[in-house]
């Protein structure tokens, strides 16, 4: 029997992610394969961990879990909390839900601070939860939700969790180096990113990165973390004091080494910048086809813009449309969200102006297809007047 | 600031894993990204099925674990048995101890059942508790224990099991496509496997099985499993019914696809007889220059062969020299054999009569620099001999 080599075909992914990976990175995945205890390879740990740090703005410890940005989200409780717990979970979005329920499976006291999709929370509300719960060990929060493009005040939140003796955690899978975060400067003891969106690696290993405070906690506690996979003290026992552990995803930490190369040397304040600007080009774009962006700007994501699809379009013959006849994959909504919007990632390498011509291009051709006529064929020449404006080279 | 593409030493990795991945597995991880709700990299799941179905000798589930062979660990804890559950665990090696503290963690109460070291573990025991305790969850034990090469009678200690009502899973990370393995006929629940050692891929992702019984288990507990990211029901809704879980890693995915291609190519079988043909060779060569194999012929894996180093001889010298003027990777001893030994890889694509030779010769000259004689300078020609009787080609 013979297997031709695999082939996959080259979409331009602008959904919520996983996005785009550089060249540079894929290449580098190809690499051979040392060992996890190898020298060569703890040189490598030692490479990445100041890169890392960067990105976090941090002077304190980072790894990465080995899995998914899931996987990091699930270490956070695992470690921060243990079984009867108080943990406040700020939920705005479908992947706050998801902490909830991986909360609730390991046991911990969970409260549950709900506040309305697609707005920033309200800092106050935490201030007064808290007032009224002193023993609460942990707040939990999604610094940019991808299910509803929002930005949160994470900064405020971990504040006020700080003032009440309780940690903080925060998800930054989707901002880690495409919007400001200040990890030391915040007083976050916990984030957990993804190595498949702004990072612009292929999915698989979650960066972390925690707080000293958090880290003496998780190596004095009387009953051990529940798993031994995600054991936070275990896994920067590797990085730092090469301790083994589970073997390492040697490859994907090679992909990690390159992506965070190309932070370096584009700059991350000029990353952050890169995905501002593009994001103003889709979004002039996509007013000048009369389409509704229903989140307000003070709150949006740049790396996450939210549609509102028209009432007369089904969001699955849109997709199905953008990806069968261009290719083009962007993200369906969820939960609360789900048919009435679509979600188009501008992430990492996927973050650029050609992506944005080819989106808009398809848009004006197949929503007239789908009967709903655009309010003007221009959104190309307003994408680019916005560019030029910003000084964004087009050519990108 | 600019930094250089990343470069790796391309070593001769004889170590109890990672492994060393073939060049057309590695090719395949630079594949474009595609996303992991794509119908693209749906039809690639449909296509890995049926060959992991194959690697695993069922007609049972498969799918994968996103993370290390221990993230395979983990899950089969986490789902087959829960708080208070009594769970006997089989422990003849360091991995097995592992799965005592893992499962501990988890707050299972375990029955640790510990046999010598070195020798295959004698099913009787395992009777003799099961009939103390009848109502035993979960029994679980390692196939190939890496630690110390040898292999386990796991067909019979499932049939024990199954006899007083237990789960019984099996770790294969090391066995899996290496040794013989039939997941139906030997009556195993879950078997977890790694892709960084006989399937040749890099490390990442755990292959897994799971029988119908103990799925139907898992869709019908009462309290969830702890872990919502090792939940095997989810992860196999995933890869059956496409419902989303968490972001596969997409291009460990196209490796294993690769690496699988690959071994439908040699025949399982084929595979299976190459590990038993080119490791007869190497430990032909190895008694030539007059070392002790102190694994029982009846017992010892193919996959990994223990060596005893000479009394007069430091093992971290021994390894040093391999590594920096061989560029060879070996095992150092694990637990009670630490100091003692050092462990040889002949793993899927490490595993040909080429290795074997580059070992051979760097002991013949590495032994006595440190001071041990060896018996004769022909371990090579003893190989040699060895691969014509098994009419294995020496340039394979």
């Amino acid at each position: 029997m013979k297997y031709n080599p695999l082939k996959m075909p080259k979409r331009t992914i602008l959904g919520p992610g996983p996005s785009s990976a550089n060249q540079r990175v894929l290449n580098a995945m190809s690499l051979p394969v040392v060992g996890y205890l190898d020298s060569a390879f703890f040189d490598l740990l030692d490479e990445i961990i100041p890169m890392l740090r960067h990105v976090f703005k941090t002077k304190q410890k980072v790894a990465i879990v080995s899995g998914a940005g899931s996987a990091g989200m699930e270490a956070g409780f695992v470690n921060l909390a243990q079984k009867g717990d108080k943990v406040v979970i700020c939920s705005y979005g479908h992947f706050c839900e998801r902490q909830i329920m991986m909360a609730e499976r390991l046991g911990l006291d969970v409260i549950p601070l709900r506040s309305e999709w697609g707005k920033s929370m309200d800092p106050n509300i935490l201030q007064a939860v808290l007032e009224k719960n002193k023993d609460v060990k942990l707040v939990s929060s999604i610094h940019a939700e991808t299910s509803t493009g929002v930005l949160q005040p994470v900064d405020e939140l971990a504040k006020i969790s700080h003032k009440f003796g309780a940690f903080f955690m925060t998800d930054v899978v989707t901002s880690l180096s495409g919007s400001e975060l200040y990890f030391d400067d915040w007083g976050i003891d916990y984030a957990y990113g993804g190595s498949q969106k702004c990072l612009a690696a292929p999915p698989g290993i979650s960066p972390v990165c925690i707080s000293d405070h958090a880290l003496n906690y998780i190596r004095n506690r009387k009953i051990l973390p529940s798993s031994w996979y995600f054991d936070l003290s275990l896994i920067i026992d590797y990085w730092y004091d090469k301790q083994p552990h589970h073997t390492a995803p040697v490859n994907m930490v090679y992909a990690l080494r390159e992506a965070l190369s190309l932070v370096m040397e584009e700059g991350l304040e000029n990353r952050w910048e890169r995905h501002k600007n593009v994001s103003a080009g889709l979004r002039a774009g996509l007013l000048e086809l009369g389409l509704d962006l229903p989140i307000s700007p003070d709150d949006r994501l740049d790396q996450l813009t939210v549609i509102k699809i028209p009432d007369s379009i089904d969001d699955v013959d849109l997709r199905n449309q953008l990806i069968e006849n261009y290719s083009i994959e962007v993200g369906r909504g969820l939960g609360e969200f789900q048919g009435k919007v679509i979600r188009i990632g501008l992430m990492g390498e996927s973050c650029n102006p050609s992506n944005v011509f080819q989106l808009l291009n398809a848009l004006e051709k197949i929503l007239p297809r789908l009967g709903w006529e655009v309010s003007s064929g221009n959104s190309l020449n307003e994408a680019s007047r916005e560019f030029n404006k910003r000084s964004i080279n087009s050519n990108l």
